[in-house]
């Protein structure tokens, strides 16, 4: 007798391109969008019938992105600045079995494709199942968080350079987008840079991170995030380390 | 390159021990507890600090238990009497992945142990992943449920004959627990047949299922649902087809 295997039920197209920059929590940009199309082996015409009318779903996700040989039993949550906690009391994509949850807003849904915003995933991530989020299962009001409330996330001011503003009005008339000045401002108001890599956290250095069809170069001085450029034509994906999922076993 | 294999961190051991019985959803059964130990491998002692000071938690679960070999598009969901939706609208077991996510309410953390309550999964069932529950990004205010919203479960009255009443005084002495009748009322209120199955649907038919370490017998008539009896010293597993989670690919 062998068990269901589990499947890829489709890989996410998300605006975020590499791990840089894709938030570390869901909803957090509202306007961070993807979409998964469901595989045609999996019946969307029948298996989507009614999920139109939930507002949010869950995706559960395999993080094909880990690059980890060893699962780390203490984690180092980038809020908590080096103080650690045990792996199974943070949501670290670093796990015995690396599946991701994330709640995502359901946009609407066009034959095989769901259009999703306030998305946490990079692209290309592979989709194991969604579920629909039930308000009445799936929250717990005045439920206790943890340490999640010791420390909120490092909180940075944006600002937009006079390249960047042009920059950003070319990206939205080329990707037919409005409001990308609020979604760099949301993904980067959080502090992408890992606060234990000290060069990463230099005052004044440039990074950049893949964002739809661009690279968005910015620094960070005295609490302040400034977007400098937005550069096209780069190669999307600094590391192809992407991993065919037909590859995972439930050991 | 091969990808990180999917691990069973634990297996659950639940006061319910098959599917009928269990609860259809988390948490509607406060008094429905139940032990993850966590295997020594993933460091315990190091893996669940901090776990303790989170109220809720979420089980990413194998569902061990499906029979099916083909999974159907559409799925009946017990609360809409024969209507369909879409599988992926629903959180039926009978899913490409089979994964179920299950909020439950943390009550304790001994060495490896967790102690839980709330619980809607069956005992021995493959626990792949524990996260904390995160209000802030796990719960969404006014979200839209969807169908769930159409029909509420069906609820039933719920009494206790008097042999019922002497058997439930001697489980409690025996298991060491209290509020075992509140417990069983829970677990009766919300019908556990199903609508669909006419046989079982027969007013007055006794039935049972497996709680603790006793078979609760009952029935249901005109809307109430009576206890009978509690009957010990009975095979606790009516079929075992428990699959082995090492046989678990991802396709």
């Amino acid at each position: 007798m062998t068990a269901q295997p589990l499947r890829v039920i489709g890989k996410l197209r998300s605006c975020f391109r590499e791990k840089f920059g894709t938030p570390r929590q869901p909803l957090l940009v509202p306007g961070a969008t993807a979409t998964l199309t469901i595989a045609k082996e999996f019946l969307p015409e029948h298996s989507l019938a009614g999920l139109e009318r939930f507002s949010h779903v869950w995706l559960i996700s395999y993080f094909h992105l880990n690059t980890n040989k060893t699962v780390r039993p203490k984690i180092h949550p980038p809020r908590l600045k080096g103080e650690s906690v045990g792996l199974f009391a943070s949501r670290s994509p670093h796990r015995p079995s690396p599946i991701g949850l994330s709640l995502a807003r359901l946009v609407r849904i066009e034959g095989a494709t769901i259009h999703l915003a306030g998305i946490d995933l990079v692209d290309g991530t592979p989709i194991l199942d969604v579920k629909p989020y039930i308000p009445e299962w799936d929250s717990v009001p005045g439920a206790d968080p943890g340490w999640v409330k010791d420390a909120p996330f490092p909180s940075l001011r944006v600002e937009m350079s006079a390249a960047a503003k042009n920059d950003i009005k070319a990206a939205e008339k080329r990707l037919n987008v409005n409001g990308l000045s609020a979604v760099l401002t949301d993904i980067l108001s959080q502090d992408l840079r890992n606060p234990r890599d000290r060069s990463q956290m230099k005052d004044g250095l440039e990074l950049g991170f893949f964002f739809h069809d661009f690279d968005c170069h910015f620094s960070v001085r005295d609490g302040v995030a400034t977007v400098l450029r937005l550069i096209t034509g780069t190669k999307m994906h600094k590391k192809e380390r992407r991993v065919s999922p037909s590859k995972v076993n439930l050991a």
